[in-house]
C-alpha cells in the first residue's frame, strides 16, 4: 500500500486500492455498482462499454451541460463521505438542465484518481452519482477513469426539454423575480465545516448533499418563466448573470426571506448576518425564475424581487454590501 | 506572478495568468477563441455562456462519449505545445465517435488548470480543440473551468449516426479484420520523448497530433462492418476487446504490416522491433473493423487479420510475446 499521512485518503489494512483492481477491473466493479441503482431507461440503446454510449432520442431539442468537481476545491474528502460527493457532482449537473426547464436524461462520468484510493471509496461515488440521477430518471450511461494525483470528478449531463428551452436573457422590466428551493442552507454548512464544526447538522448535511427542485424547472418553463438559472455561484451573483444577459436591472427584496433557524444559529456562533447566507451563498442549487407577472408564479416558488430598467443587482434598492459570490481564480 | 520553478509552466515576464485574468474573464477569452475557428453549425441552437447548451437534433440516435487527459499521464507541457495537446483531447474524442460509425456534432469541455497557467496556453488549447472538432464539422458548445493543481482536460462529444451503431459484440467467425489509418506512429514518437529524442520528427509530430481517419467510420457502417473499435489502447488490446465483446478469437498476420520507414529507424535507434510499435501502440486512433467478407471491406483500409472461433488474440497463430497495450494503473 501506498505511504499515508492521512487516513481518511488511503484503504484501511487489507482494503482493497483502484490500482489492486486496475482499470478494466474498476470499470467492470463501477458498471456492476451502476446497474444495481436501477435498470437503465429505455432511451438507453447501448450504455458503459463500448467505444460511445447511444441513446434514443426523440425530434428536437438535446440540452448538455458539464461541470468539473477537484478534491480539495469543490470536496474534501475529511468532509464528505464518496457517496455524498457523488450526490452533490450529479444533482450540480442534474440542476443545471432543471435550469433550462428539462429534465435530465443521461450522464457521462469521468474519473481521475490516485492508485491508493479505495476501491469502495470509487464504488461509494458511482452509487451516489446513479442514485441522484435516478431521481429524475436519468442514467448514467458512460465514462473514463484515469490516474490522477487528485481526484477529479468530470460529470456531463444530457437532457431533453418539452418546450422551449428558459435562457438567462428573457428577463424585461416588471418582471417578477421568484426562488424555488432552499438558499444559503449549503453556505452555511461549508462555513461551520470551515472553522471544524460539524453542527448545526441541518446545514453540514445541506452542504453535503443539496436537494435541487427538481421539477421546479419544467414547471417554471410551462408557466412561461422569462429567464432562469440555477444558483451555483451565490444568489446575488446568479441574478447578476441573469441582469447582464437580459440587459436588465434586478432589486432583491431582502424582507422577502425569512432566515431559517440552523442559519441564524449560524449566523450567532460565526458573528456573521445570517441573511448573508441567503443572499450570497451557492450550491443549494436552487433555481432562480422572472415572470411576467406575479399569478403567473407556479405555487411553491417565492418571490423575492423585481426586474427593472438599468444595470446590476441592488438589493432594497441599494448596492450589495459585501461580496456578491464566489469566484473559481 | 506566483512563484516558479519551471519556466515551461508559468507564463513569462508580464504574461498574464489566469489568475489575472479571472474566471469570468478566462470564460470570455476562451469563447472568443472558439468563435474565431468557425461559426456554430445549425445545430447549435444555445452555445456556451447559459446553464446548458441546447442542440438540434433529429429523430433517432446521439451517441456519446467522454474521455480525461491529466497532465503528465496523458500529455506533458514540455512534450507538446498547448496547441496541440487541444488537437489531442479532442481527437482522441472524435474517434469513439468514429469508431461508431458516426460522426461528431457538438463537444463540451471541462477545464482545470492552476491559478499561474498563461491565458495564452489556455486560449491555444481551446483554439486547438476547435480546429480539431471543425475537421468533422463539430463545435464546442459549452464548458467549466475551474481550478486545479495539475492540468485536467474533460472532453465529452456528442454525435449522430445515419445508420445503426456499430458495437464491438459483432465480430463472427469468418470476418476478415482490416484497419484504416497509421499505426505505431504515436507509440513511436512517445518512445524517443521518453529517452530525450525530439525526431525523428515524423513520429513525434504523429504522437503530438494524431490524425484519426474520420469518416472511415460511417464508411465502414456504411459497407456493413459486423464490429469496430478505435485503436486507443493498442492494436491487439483493442483486438482483444472486441474479442472478448463478440466471443470470438482473432488471429493478426504480422505479414500485413509494411512496417514504415520512419518507425524502422526508431526500432533501430532504441533497440527495439519496430512491427511492436505497430501491434501494441495506441493512440494514432485508427480504426479496426470486422467484415463478413474480403469484398466488404472498403478501398483504404488494410486487411490485417481474420476472426476465428475460441478466444483470445494471437499474432500468426501464436499468443503476442509481450505487453499487448496500455493500462492506466
Amino acid at each position: 500500500m501506498a505511504a499515508s499521512t492521512s487516513s481518511s485518503r488511503t484503504a484501511g489494512a487489507g482494503a482493497q486500492t483502484v490500482a489492486d483492481l486496475g482499470e478494466f477491473g474498476m470499470i467492470a466493479a463501477i458498471s456492476e455498482t451502476i446497474r444495481g441503482v436501477r435498470e437503465p431507461g429505455e432511451h438507453v440503446l447501448v450504455g458503459p462499454g463500448d467505444d460511445a454510449a447511444v441513446l434514443r432520442v426523440r425530434q428536437g431539442h438535446v440540452v448538455v451541460s458539464t461541470d468539473l468537481l477537484v478534491e480539495d476545491r469543490h470536496f474534501r474528502r475529511d468532509w464528505a463521505e464518496a457517496y455524498d460527493v457523488g450526490r452533490r457532482a450529479a444533482a450540480q449537473n442534474l440542476s443545471d438542465i432543471n435550469a433550462m426547464g428539462g429534465t435530465a436524461t443521461s450522464l457521462t462520468v469521468g474519473l481521475a484518481v490516485p492508485p491508493e484510493t479505495p476501491v469502495a471509496w470509487v464504488r461509494d461515488l458511482a452509487r451516489g452519482i446513479a442514485e441522484e440521477a435516478a431521481l429524475v430518471g436519468a442514467d448514467v450511461v458512460g465514462g473514463d477513469l484515469t490516474r490522477g494525483d487528485a481526484i477529479v470528478v468530470a460529470v456531463t449531463v444530457l437532457g431533453a426539454c418539452r418546450q422551449a428551452p428558459v435562457l438567462r436573457d428573457g428577463a424585461r422590466p416588471g418582471d417578477v423575480v421568484a426562488l424555488a428551493g432552499r438558499q444559503g442552507w449549503s453556505a452555511a454548512g461549508l462555513a461551520v465545516l470551515g472553522r471544524g464544526f460539524r453542527s448545526p447538522r441541518a446545514v453540514v448535511e445541506a452542504y453535503r448533499r443539496p436537494e435541487p427542485p427538481y421539477g421546479a424547472g419544467p414547471e417554471a418553463a410551462q408557466a412561461g418563466a422569462t429567464a432562469m438559472i440555477d444558483v451555483s455561484d451565490g444568489l446575488l451573483a446568479d441574478l447578476g448573470h441573469v441582469a447582464r444577459a437580459s440587459g436588465v436591472a434586478v432589486d432583491v427584496d431582502p424582507g422577502a426571506f425569512t432566515v431559517p433557524e440552523p442559519l441564524q444559529a449560524v449566523g450567532a456562533a460565526l458573528g456573521a448576518d445570517p441573511l448573508s447566507f441567503v443572499l450570497t451563498g451557492g450550491e443549494d442549487h436552487g433555481l432562480l425564475a422572472c415572470f411576467e407577472t406575479a399569478d403567473a408564479v407556479p405555487d411553491g416558488w417565492l418571490r423575492i424581487g423585481t426586474v427593472t430598467a438599468g444595470e446590476g443587482v441592488t438589493v432594497a434598492g441599494e448596492p450589495y454590501d459585501g461580496v456578491p459570490g464566489h469566484t473559481h481564480f
